[in-house]
């Protein structure tokens, strides 16, 4: 697209480029050019223009461009088809709907906003602007009873790059991100599937950047570090850990993700309540399986094992 | 809808009907019921009509609409909605969106050609007129592991259905119901699930009846009984068995289901040769689990759990 492109050249540069120079290196005429800066400056970007010297960008907007997010990342699989909604009704949705119309593997779907954003059995997930909330369509080409290990595996994925931020980031199994106990990021994966192969997944991650809460069981980074931080580094960090975690879990399976998963979990060894389907186990949590079910060791010493459900930490099985 | 009040009113009296005796019952105008009467002619209906009798209804066409199909059905979940296509992609991709947007349960999509009907894996599946090819959209509440009891209970449904037309039908293990060795039915299950519970269930039929075949491995309802059948029979009496045998799989469990698909199943007990995921399995096919996989015993003595997959009966293990 024309207008990335001209981005593209004021990023390169960092300085002046005149309208003559940008028309001759693409191919049109400098009133096709300051259309198109025009545009840019309508989508928040911060152009300085000099009659003599051309233009020059001085800032860029916060939002999640899908420019911006493909610009230095190191991806090959993961974001090599970005699409951005100021406001959607859900991105798991929009993703969704791509994939069923045969879109690539590795596309993102990003939003400012949601209007209907959406957790685990169809609860209601707010999604205010300044969080990242963004869906990728993935196929692995794994059976349906292993698809929990994507939602593992992305856990494992935002844990290691909000860590990278310093925050002490752990995860709660089986959806949740947490940080100093509050919930900062939560994890849907959904899936279309034959019985015995899916046909794709898609990977909804909502994770509370510069945005208000309104609960106070969820944090966000710019409260745990004091600061705003810059939500487009930390979408590209979480893709980029996303796409080194899928690679692996692809290529060795999902013994190496489990790993990590154990080293930042908050769920194992604990006491810990778990509702799945109207019934309520209390019980130590073990351990994870290789299909992502928590393994559960009640007081009679039997272990059960749980696919999914809602985990409360306890402080202790007489709580 | 008009069209369907008046062939309530014509099939009912099974004799004339005025047109005025028409209008006041429907409250519309005489020229209103012959406009709707000459639809239904173009819909290849056979309606005389007679200037002072009226109308009278000799002949009905060879479609499977959505009226004919819940004339007379007895169920109260399966078919309380029926979508008609003379001709569409696939049904199961038609029910998947309508599913999608939250169509009930029980909703069935009928074609009488597809121009993409597809099999397991995405395969070619052809569907020439004078088949049933039809969907069901299902929310089992179950989890995605045990979504492949849909495919084993609609095989069961299906041969009852086809063993009251007289056929020795048996099934083929995991999704076809065959005739004298060849298939007449197959089966293709999709869902749309969370990692722990399916959303939706879409499960896709397609019966050869009156049509034609393209292989020698597949037959048709007509050929094995040397004359054309009533489809809308089969159909309605496809859809009762599988209404009853749904509401048993719901409150039930699968386990009566899987006592019927053990009677009916040309699988067990036979040398057989499993491919899935490009292994290929040899053994002797035992059982079926609580989750529709197969249980091979290998000629080590091993026994051998498998989900789905491409089975080839033997006629012993040495060939």
């Amino acid at each position: 697209m024309a207008k990335d492109e001209i981005l593209r050249l004021l990023r390169e540069k960092g300085d002046y480029v005149s309208g003559e120079q940008m028309a001759d290196a693409l191919g049109v005429s400098r009133a096709a050019i300051w259309k198109q800066v025009q545009a840019l400056m309508r989508d928040g970007y911060e152009i300085e223009s000099h009659q003599n010297r051309g233009y020059k960008l001085t800032g860029i907007p916060d939002r999640l461009y899908p420019f911006e997010v493909q610009y230095g990342l190191q991806n090959q699989l993961i974001g090599r088809k970005v699409v951005h909604f100021n406001v959607t009704g859900s991105t798991n949705i929009v993703a969704r709907q791509m994939a069923e119309r045969g879109i690539d593997e590795g596309t993102v779907v990003i939003a400012e906003t949601q209007n209907r954003g959406k957790g685990r059995l169809g609860r209601k997930w707010v999604t205010r602007q300044g969080g990242i909330w963004m869906s990728v369509v993935l196929k692995p080409g794994i059976d349906p009873m292993h698809a929990a290990s994507i939602t593992l595996m992305a856990a494992v994925s935002v844990t290691k790059a909000l860590r990278e931020l310093g925050l002490e980031a752990v995860i709660k199994w089986p959806n949740d991100v947490l940080v100093n106990g509050k919930k900062i990021c939560g994890i849907l994966t959904e899936m279309s599937a034959e019985t015995d192969v899916v046909n794709f997944v898609i990977l909804g991650m909502g994770i509370n950047v510069n945005n208000d809460v309104p609960l106070d069981t969820a944090t966000t980074v710019r409260s745990e570090l004091g600061r705003k931080v810059d939500r487009l580094k930390l979408a590209q960090s979480i893709l980029e850990e996303l796409e080194e975690d899928y690679i692996t879990l692809r290529d060795e399976g999902f013994t190496p993700i489990l790993w990590n998963w154990r080293r930042y979990s908050d769920t194992l060894g604990r006491p810990v309540e778990v509702t799945y389907q109207g019934e309520t186990i209390r019980g130590i949590a073990q351990d994870v399986d290789d299909a992502g079910s928590l393994l559960v060791k009640l007081p009679d010493g039997n272990v059960r094992k749980i696919v999914s459900g809602d985990c409360n930490h306890l402080r202790s099985l007489k709580q």
